[in-house]
């Protein structure tokens, strides 16, 4: 495979969709073809997966359910996305990916985690995302400006909770696999973190793209 | 738990769905509550899970993710149905479970077994069926038959075999855990087949059904 692997990972609002807005205009700039893909989703069965994910009317869905509706969509995207992508030499920019199950399922929810990397490595056949960016934000922060404006209920005290877990757990995974998973504070501005992307890019390869706003 | 959870296994077209309606006749003969569900499906979730494995729409599906949409309907259905008329005492039948997915996913379509029996017990938290009923039909009479009709073309020859993968499979299961499964030869009258049903179930409980035909 001849082309180049990179997932986002971190908390709703910590800025991704802007990292990756910036970052594919960085390649394009380069003339690099870029493709940008979500999870879960990407294919038509991943986002009917998604749907189903997303969708009230479903119901109470239990944490074991959520976990293999995820690698589903995942092993999906995989296949027919992710894996062509990479032999056609191109660029696969993906907001969340296995990552996200560790710290979301694992970390979050509670299901043992020592059987969710072989859940994952089935759904993505071992391949691994040469680059991961960790948006890293303190769900408190999040808090505190809600509360500033309104006040904080039981029950987004008790979401707070989770996405301390969830924060926690992505802490842990990126301190384990710290070649591949680079922390950036989502604190600062969105070009600052940018730059640390791409900072980060070039040290991977140099010719990887130049900022998109320097 | 002290209700009974019973499962039937074997091809399509092997008279599962007229055995489920005989044994469920003849638990409503003695007055005992029938819960009758089926894989996938069975919960909201799961029959949406059910409709995207059946949706020709959805283009071609991965054995990695096929499994995956089976292990999270399974997963809701224990959860949500199962367990819960099992802890009130009813007798629950299950059209197809744990052994298809070994059967089908990892004997038909080759995925690594090892790694089915984990997902399976993630899906079930561990939990069996008291008794499973192998209905077992030779592929090969199925394809006579339609020979004797109109010729069967290369992929049904294809079908065959992977059929014949298949019912090994099941055979194979069958003999590792022949306490829990008993296979009966789907090539008996559906009477016969009913008999040997409710035999089986009086000897693992004599307050068991009598034969709704008999």
């Amino acid at each position: 495979m001849t082309g180049i692997f990179i997932t986002f990972e971190g908390a709703d609002g910590a800025g991704k969709t802007t990292q990756l807005d910036m970052l594919t205009t960085s390649f394009q700039m380069i003339g690099q073809e870029v493709i940008r893909t979500r999870e879960p989703g990407g294919t038509v069965i991943g986002e009917a997966i998604r749907h189903l994910l997303l969708d009230p009317s479903m119901g109470s869905m239990g944490a074991e359910t959520e976990i293999f509706l995820y690698e589903a969509a995942r092993a999906q995207l995989v296949r027919e996305v992710i894996k062509p992508a990479l032999l056609k030499g191109q660029v696969v920019l993906c907001d969340r990916f296995t990552d996200s199950t560790m710290a979301y399922q694992g970390f979050g929810r509670g299901l043992e985690r020592a059987m969710i990397d072989p859940l994952n490595d089935l759904a993505t056949g071992g391949m691994k995302p040469h680059r991961t960016f960790l948006l890293d934000l303190d769900p408190q922060v999040g808090l505190q400006r809600l509360q500033a404006k309104r006040g904080a209920d039981r029950l987004e005290q008790e979401n707070l909770l989770f996405h301390q877990r969830v924060r926690e757990g992505f802490l842990t995974i990126a301190q384990k696999d710290n070649n591949r998973i680079k922390v950036i504070s989502a604190d600062g501005s969105a070009v600052a973190v940018h730059q640390a992307i791409v900072e980060s890019l070039r040290e991977l390869s140099p010719t990887l793209p130049f900022c998109s706003t320097c």
